[in-house]
């Protein structure tokens, strides 16, 4: 299966580079998020594209979103910076059949809120190892992926989580420091299917790990739409009465 | 257990006579929607306040919402007239504890779809009856109602819906035209609960249907909250690591 | 994708003659419902094996269902006569990934309330028209199904359906005589998908309508496993100390 | 509110003199696990009975299941000597109404693998201290818990568990192995109320823990019956045609 994978991803060292951590980042995504993530995808067949802050008019627009099957999603701390229509459109898209990724701190982005309906909020502190385990192993974004792996340096993130009961919890992490957090969860929103990924802070090279890559890789084959919903509206239905 | 129940519906009459149905929306609801609406917690022992569209600045606050236990919506012509701030204050204030009870057209409410993450759409036609059957009739919210009620008038509303899947499916109705409907449906969004009840087209009395009060009844003592959210917001959570 | 298909159904004719009503049995499903579920899956180039009352032993076995990607289960008047010990195997065998599918009156069989954990009860009437209606129109079970399509004749099986919540309510039924059903229902269980799907009274050709059998074949699909659980124990993990 | 508890649990400390262990349990609870479990209600007004497999047949009857409101299940070694009976009547009580809290080990005990439909397996390891962290701090299951607490000693039962997705996951436990596992989890089965905890090995004085008898007196409220079934069969339902 040929995926077109659209990637949304801020520009993590300009970040770093305001933020005073611009070592770090450099270290860990010397050409920024959207070439790790789509690293991942290498050898798949997939056509990926990038979205960016800067380019958004040009790539997160109505035409983009149809022509994509899978839209990652990283951002943190620009979230206010992506316009709510913007948000509307890829909530609505996704709502329509575009599978979504949200990946890290994209817990808090416009269009993931959107789609779940909660807070989203979550405790965090940085500089933990996380041990991640497969919850559901019979789920197919847990696919060829061990009972457990080690993320040598990681952001903690904790629960409480405030989002939905998911679908399914595929994957539930383990910090150092003794917090737990669902990392990995599912859901569906009209046509779309909806999946939460945990790891990917931006100063550890999460996205290189091998097992990363290929849940990022299930998901989306997981995710990619068998169909799209064709209008968005509430129809007048004309009668046709049962004999 | 004595509630404050806050009713927001919009003025049906005024609507009625933009829209030329004015004699029959005075008819089924002399006084309005927030009256009928109110009747049904007479005698219950809770105190009542509404909100409209007119006076929303002075009565949809983060004062009155925390004042609240419930919050019933009904709205339909004039959704595009909610501010988005408004409707982002009342989904905050619903994932704080807040009880939620969108009634008929307000499935396309904004604060309704902020919360469900779903486009909300179903089909419609007016002019059919309505029967109206129980499926949980383990649902506090279903307490004492018999096991189907018939609404002789009612606009049809039917699948599909476009919401996630709900936790309970507590009525789904049936339509003389041959459709169906899921009716009463319950979602848990962060501290609050959320019920979605389709009867209560504003040309017909239904909210002076006996069993359709006693439903609305049950559902403020269900949706009450037993505790609200005291911040909302993502700690930074300090180290405490275990023995 | 080639798939190993194994129905397992009553003599319904068989049944019919000690019930009296042979004559609409054989008229419905002269070579009784084995080859009337076959026939769904012409050309598709599956496998489809049989099971019978009268052949369990050799049919339904570990070996069998291991070879099986789906399972189809009708039964009605005999429910009783599957040895707790096969229903418990093929309860096992789905948990371990074999798809699932309850076939009507299959709501109260053995394997099927071993997996749902509830009573499965409802309210029953013989002789309604159906119209089923999609209430999940993304759903792969539902692909290609038109919006709505009418059973001249069925079984009313009405609501309450004391089942657990599902993961998606694909169909829902509307009956002549006044009642509602959810008629198409998703489940996992472990690694194996359950379908339970209301329509298919035995002396009706249901089996023949072109949509059921559409229906029929999207469920196979979508219930076929993608992996099977290799071992079903609770082992003692060895330790493996974080560093 | 005065409820009716009915507590089932295996002499343990006879099991532990068969297994070798029997110095750790009855350190642990001297007067064996029905009192330490009773322990937990002291002062609430309820009142408290007692189940064991040696007086099933006197403890375990439709009789006293009625009476109950809410039953606490312990059970481990003996699992198989529960028999079919009894397990399938518990399973019907509990879809009819009775709150069912199952305990530690019971994961695997017959009514709860009944109420389940899934294998409940999970893998396990003896020896390791525990965090338990509220991950549904809404839930009246954890209504005054604070965000964690740790039990010193604790068997160590770790994911993945095979379990349907749950209602609610209340609580996720770390253990210091690196290992993490759904602690509190809830379900819905007919008119009854499911809640799996997993604290409880018999070696360690878990029950005593305050945080822990806190819990067990929140499931009691949260797990009561506000009805219950009145009878469980498929009615046969009369015909009522809407005019």
């Amino acid at each position: 299966m040929s995926l077109n994978i659209l990637i949304y991803a801020e520009d993590v060292i300009a970040n770093a580079e305001r933020h005073g951590n611009a070592d770090a980042v450099r270290a860990a995504y010397p050409r920024g998020l959207h070439a790790a993530i789509a690293d991942a995808f290498a050898g798949c067949g997939h056509t990926v594209r990038f979205s960016s802050l800067e380019d958004l008019d040009a790539t997160l627009t109505p035409e983009s979103l149809d022509a994509a099957d899978v839209l990652y999603w990283w951002g943190h701390a620009r979230h206010g910076d992506v316009p709510d229509g913007a948000a509307a459109l890829v909530a609505e898209k996704v709502q329509a059949g575009l599978g979504f990724v949200a990946l890290h701190s994209a817990h808090l982005a416009k269009p993931f809120k959107l789609l779940m309906g909660t807070s989203c909020t979550l405790g965090w502190r940085c500089g933990e190892s996380e041990r991640v385990w497969v919850a559901a192993p019979y789920h197919p974004i847990a696919s060829g992926v061990p009972p457990y792996f080690d993320l040598p340096d990681e952001e903690m993130y904790g629960e409480p989580f405030d989002i939905p009961s998911p679908e399914d919890t595929v994957f539930i992490g383990w910090f150092s420091g003794g917090e737990v957090f669902r990392s990995g969860l599912t859901y569906k929103r009209g046509w779309g299917k909806v999946f939460y990924f945990q790891p990917g802070h931006e100063e550890y090279p999460v996205y290189c790990h091998p097992t990363v890559r290929l849940i990022l890789r299930n998901a989306a084959l997981w995710a990619a739409p068998a169909a799209r919903r064709a209008e968005t509206a509430c129809p007048n239905m004309p009668p046709d009465r049962p004999a």
